[in-house]
């Protein structure tokens, strides 16, 4: 009898700690969560990590493929030069509706296009978009800002197409039965902005299926008002990456000021337990990764430097899109509302609607 | 004989707290720097707040203003329709060289209106710029970041100048021999961005006078590795009021870990002299304000919930900024550099000019 667990394909192959990190996360994925993995990659090298830790769970699977794509290469070329590259293997599973998502640690730009050319954008989509949940103030409520990579000089209308996938993810997968959503911007006026802004602000108010909030400024993203930040990836790219640092700055500035003198030793004793609940809250280890929206299967995006604690945390990420439908609702959703979302450019080239953050401008 | 000490004219009625803790700022200023203050506002109030505190030193002067511009109200607007507004007349005394700098906790759009109408730009510039200070990961080294809010839409040539003066007040103010400057992207690759960084990267390569290292990502901004990291006020601005958030999240956090339990008590106890340090690092009252780069005078524009600490670190900084030359010194080099910075629309509207971030765009 077929199982029923969500079927969720590996690039084993993807990252820095590839393939050892990511199969260990696998192994533990399909020990704790009701899942089944497809392990896609060099069989050699996956299945002497599974023996040497004697993983032999029916539900892990390895799939074959030849070679990664690196992270130097240019994605674009490179995918296409690789058609037997573990990510273009695994979301050709996804393709063949053998697995219903990706995750990958692997180069972030190569995942997107591959992801654009086997499994298409869902119709009424223009641009994907990366999205990334981020911690709040308030402890049960997360934020997911998007776009966080995919794309630069955005036009307005793909803003809009982001607020309302990313209203659709926190609505089902977060539990926000009703999702504020925010337009990142420098201040909470309506007229205040770039020309961006303010042309996706109107797009918003006009659009009845976004529940808009208004201006969320750099300021209100962590904030706990709003549920879903969007912009363009430029900005989204450049505050991920920020906020990570921040994160790492500021603990590192606990370090240092924290062992100074006999108090600081004693202090730090008797804290550690909560400097790692504190770590928990902010380190990306436990977010897993970031999801690609708007293509027809759900991909998981993980850091580089991914082991795995993250890997875990992805595909239960992915797990979670799974479970809740999130592909399908928003193909639901553009197929009602066609002419509300205005696509355009349905037969925009692959490396056009590719050209975005993560991946270099062919020349 | 006249005063050798730094002239600062001083907005007492600009920000939440004005003017009783911008005049305690600057009673203590005048007792523990080498300054002389103009203390600008309503007299009456002002005078009571000196006399109640027995402050009484021959550098402190009051210089009647009539009126406020109010946070609400739009800038170009308010600042023609009140010009005795007292950050006007703390302009006019700069414009009428009765003191080198104009430090201003109020809205610091009128604040660059301002200081546009009576000042105006130092000739060559053709957009100011708002320069923010940051900590980095290394103690003995700041990164000035701008521009975080005058300008959104900027084109590549103004983010070239914001390179110059930023390198300008990096050597000479923070004491950096050889600046670093960055570019804000989204990679490392010169090939990665939108147009905006594609344009300005090929201008910050080509200039000889910009020691540009290369692009700075979201996570390279504090990390020690650039003393100027140049960007549109849009980015700059969401990245400013987002870091100051995390400043606070993070804190937060700690202050909701940190006491659970009797081990988080004693731990508590022991560690606040090093918390309070801690805060110290990351605390924007510790940096005072910042700077308005490209106008014919110093301007440091301090948050609107600045206290006295803050208007004193505000002070200060006006202080090094004079004393260090920093408007002469742009002065000069735009002088000798008229057609390397290409600059254009010399003659462009205050609207035009002033309509950034920081200001409503008009009907």
């Amino acid at each position: 009898m077929p199982s029923t667990r969500a079927k969720i394909a590996i690039d084993a192959m993807g990252g820095d700690h590839a393939p050892d990190e990511i199969v260990a996360g696998a192994i533990r994925a399909v020990e704790e969560l009701d899942v089944e993995v497809f392990l896609v990659g060099d069989p050699i090298q996956i299945q002497k990590y599974l023996d040497g830790h004697g993983a032999t769970s029916p539900f892990l699977h390895v799939v074959e493929a030849e070679g990664v794509v690196e992270m130097c290469e240019e994605p674009l070329v490179a995918i296409r030069r690789k058609p037997k590259a573990s990510i273009n293997v695994s979301m050709q599973l996804v393709r063949k509706k053998q697995a219903d998502a990706v995750v990958s640690a692997g180069h972030s730009g190569a995942a997107m296009a591959s992801a654009l050319l086997k499994l298409g954008r869902i119709k009424g989509i223009d641009r994907p978009a990366i999205g990334a949940v981020f911690p709040t103030l308030d402890p049960e409520r997360s934020v997911i800002v998007l776009d966080v990579g995919a794309n630069v000089d955005s036009r307005p209308k793909y803003l809009e197409q982001f607020a309302l996938m990313g209203t659709i993810y926190s609505k089902y997968v977060l539990g926000n039965k009703e999702p504020q959503v925010g337009l990142l911007n420098i201040g909470e006026e309506p007229s205040k902005g770039n020309e961006l802004a303010l042309k996706t602000h109107e797009l918003l108010v006009g659009n009845p299926a976004i529940p808009f909030k208004g201006n969320a400024e750099g300021r209100d993203v962590l904030s706990g008002e709003f549920d879903v930040v969007v912009c363009d990836g430029f900005v989204g790219n450049i505050l991920l990456k920020f906020a990570e640092s921040v994160g790492s700055v500021l603990l590192q500035i606990l370090k240092e000021e924290i062992p100074r003198g006999i108090r600081g030793k004693v202090g730090a004793a008797v804290l550690m337990p909560n400097l790692k609940q504190i770590k928990q809250r902010v380190d990306h280890a436990e977010h897993g990764g970031a999801l690609l929206f708007g293509v027809a299967g759900v991909c998981i995006i993980s850091h580089g430097s991914s082991k795995a604690p993250s890997i875990f945390n992805a595909i239960r990420l992915a797990k979670e899109a799974i479970d809740n439908q999130v592909i399908q609702r928003i193909q639901n959703y553009t197929e009602e509302h066609q002419a509300l979302l205005g696509q355009e450019n349905q037969g925009a080239e692959l490396s056009e609607v590719a050209s975005g953050t993560t991946i270099e401008k062919s020349e």
